[in-house]
């Protein structure tokens, strides 16, 4: 057991967590936004973002600092904790970015790691090789053993009690991206960034973002902090916490708000095409979109960052209290419609509901069915694989009648879209107590269907019949051939 | 041209509109929401909620003032506006809702229409009947008749410059909600409450109050402001007001705050579940779920007030901005999610598209297909009822492929799930810039094989291809039989 982490709850991949930070002396709980300090420059201090944001941890650029004649002093002379003021954790990053993007770097894995130790960091970074997306395979596994050896050499170092993230890298090669999950978690290090995943992002490629860390998720322990680095937009966040991300940092609240950009769950906008603020944060309950407009350039910028940081804080809120409740998948599913996009993402979840079954709870509070795609939810797929497991009698009647069905049936159990059939002793257990719409679609039916299927597949000496209340015949068709089939609509209705 | 409200925007059925107050003298932007005060108990004051919230217009019962002697008395002599001491517009309503509660008032139409003037009130009602849903159309259309009186009665009465509500009843009976509207709508009098739906929203029916709203809409001018009266959970504002909703009133944010109940946008939480606030609003930003519960019960009710509030009026700000973007029905998308009733709602909004397709604008700024839904979105029947009226070569290759087609074909067009098919020249304008997901679904494929279908049908003498990428059986078998279907995969992908 990794013992900086511990994992209060879980829903669907989404994890509550703690993550202790033994040289800050703090715990960070999880899922967690690291804003982004540029030692250089700050929009919101840092003590600001501790005192009115709520930010328990906080990542800047070591290399940055290492390369800043002024900065580097006073970082080596104070500590970055009081330099930045900052009463939380500070991660820092190695310069792995400027290598990715300017093609070198003049610092070593053990030189960089030494610096972040010397200037007070409690998480340091090695130099890891951020390879980029859709580049070949070859490249991608070569430049994967480049970072494997700078884990190795990172996990050899003397720095205390410093963490040590161990970034996982791998190009959109799932099968690379899982060996390089599973090799720097067999390391002694501590916190595994999933790297260079920002071009996806950018490139609104949230499908193969998902595809990313999936595998990376794949090679990981549950006991393992994933950081999905890069990530700082809150309309994303509870798409990868259900996927099993727990840190994310933002430099977005700040970049956004130099360019006039307004964060929102729902995508970014204007502050130019903005007429009416569409968030109730201190910010925009206070202000006129014309108002800020008019603001001088620091001050507009400020502005805009704080409601930023608001709706960035405030969507971390939501996605911890919807693990605690159980509802981190239906908050997800609202999410998805930010972009059509977003959508493919949410789709791209669900083709690892399987995966995602394994660390969700058996029980929590209500299964709102709110889309096809719920229908595809890990819950169904559960509920189907436990078909299997269940003994029936000879003959059973399978209905979504309230009645027992035709007498000579042995014995009847419900039907209940997208589950499919159960006894009637699971009624009120997950995820059976499902609120659906009272317009079922034909994602609903047909997963109903397949459990139906399932359950007769795996008996082959019992009969079945089935009542249905007025199944389109593509539902009707996906049931096994030998099954009797009832349309109950008319006796139902009366 | 009813004078006291103008229109400014559309989208959807969804207005931004200007209701002008003239006895008040102000202008109240709708979507507006109009607090409801208690006489008897405020929990934020009425002047707070002008200043800190933004509330233009507020709503109280003239029949509990009329029947508490003291405050009958101050209403009388000082006047509603001095005694809340609020700058904005006050309506008031009637005691129809005691009449429905308790069988009877003792007060006629005319006698409250007088006190409310008396008192000061800018916007009036007459005693409606206000008849439940589901009752007999017998019944419906009885209390139907007594309502009509009254609102002649009103319409004849002298308040000077005060505006009179015109309730339309006519519980669950579409007919008799359009034809109570039209004749509401006959009359002089000015802002057109949807009456009687509470019972709908209390049961989460909001596929019935979709209904009810579409049936009382058709019945009304466009120029008609229309209140949803009752509604106040910010979740379905945005579903009733892309169904043509103006105006809102809620005694939600008090009355659920006294029971200890937080309001959001995805559904109404209990203070006792809440382990981190899910919001950013001025409470939430400031304030842990724990310091809440422990605060003294005022203290508590009027914290959990002040939340509600935030939430309600950022979501009205959150749909006017969404007005005036022309982004509405992607709104509706993400709080149709929320709760598996309100996606039957917004599947039965969509039940309406060819009405709201009469006030949906031709242009906006990007169609997000989101969901299976999307298919079904007003723009999409547009574009289909477009497609018969363009005029087609003797033969033509309809495809999703980049080039040409095969060269026996005279032209050819693309064609885009879920819209199906158009000439190029259109590629660049709205609709057909939608932004759709890589996966698409069977929705919008359908949607796509129904605009082929149409194009085909409407030219029986030309002859049609359709290079299409991988379609399902179930899409391909919509298409008529006349037409030559090629699968582009592999050439696509080459």
């Amino acid at each position: 057991m990794r013992e900086c982490f511990e994992l209060q709850d879980t829903d669907a991949g989404g994890r509550l967590g703690e993550l202790t930070v033994p040289r800050a002396g703090v715990t960070v709980e999880t899922p967690a936004l690291l804003p982004v300090i540029n030692p250089n420059l700050d929009t919101i201090s840092p003590r600001r973002l501790a005192d009115e944001f709520g930010a328990e941890i906080l990542i800047t650029n070591s290399y940055i600092i290492y390369n800043t004649d002024d900065v580097r002093e006073r970082a080596l002379s104070e500590g970055l904790h009081d330099m930045f003021d900052f009463p939380g954790a500070i991660m820092t990053d190695s310069g792995s970015f400027q290598l990715s993007e300017y093609g070198e770097i003049t610092v070593t894995t053990e030189e960089i790691l030494q610096f972040q130790a010397d200037i007070g960091s409690d998480i340091g970074t090695p130099v890891d090789i951020p390879t980029p997306p859709d580049v070949s395979r070859e490249r991608a596994a070569e430049e994967l053993e480049t970072t494997k050896d700078r884990l190795e050499i990172a996990d050899g170092v003397d720095v205390g009690d410093m963490l040590i993230n161990a970034p996982v890298q791998g190009s959109t090669h799932p099968d690379l991206r899982e060996a390089a999950a599973r090799h720097a978690d067999s390391t002694g290090l501590d916190v595994f960034p999933v790297g260079a995943v920002v071009p996806l992002m950018n490139d609104y490629r949230y499908d193969d973002m998902i595809d990313v860390v999936a595998a990376a998720k794949r090679g990981l322990g549950a006991d393992a902090p994933v950081h999905l680095f890069g990530a700082g937009h809150p309309m994303m966040f509870a798409l990868a916490v259900a996927m099993g991300c727990d840190l994310f940092d933002s430099a977005a609240y700040a970049l956004y708000a130099r360019d006039d950009r307004y964060l929102t769950v729902r995508g970014t906008q204007h502050l130019e095409d903005i007429e009416y603020f569409p968030c109730s944060c201190p910010v925009c309950s206070t202000h006129e979109p014309a108002d800020v407009r008019a603001l001088p350039d620091q001050q507009r910028e400020e502005t805009l960052a704080a409601h930023n940081l608001h709706v960035t804080f405030g969507e971390i809120r939501r996605i911890k209290q919807a693990i605690r409740a159980g509802n981190l998948l239906e908050l997800v599913e609202q999410r998805a419609r930010a972009h059509p996009t977003m959508l493919d993402g949410y789709r791209t979840l669900l083709d690892h509901a399987d995966q995602l079954e394994a660390s969700d709870p058996v029980s929590k509070g209500a299964f709102f069915y709110t889309s096809h795609e719920s229908a595809r939810r890990p819950e169904v797929l559960r509920h189907r694989r436990r078909l299997e497991r269940l003994s029936v009698p000879d003959s059973l009647f399978l209905t979504e009648g309230d009645g027992d069905g035709p007498a000579e049936y042995d014995d009847s159990w419900r039907v209940k879209p997208p589950f499919g059939p159960f006894p009637r002793a699971l009624s009120k257990s997950y995820p059976l107590t499902a609120e659906v719409p009272t317009r079922v679609d034909r994602g609903a039916l047909e997963a109903a269907a397949a459990g139906i299927t399932r359950l007769v597949e795996s008996n082959p000496d019992s009969e079945f019949g089935v009542g249905h209340l007025d199944w389109p015949a593509g539902a009707l068709e996906a049931l096994p051939d030998s099954v009797e089939t009832i349309d109950l609509t008319e006796s139902h209705r009366s």
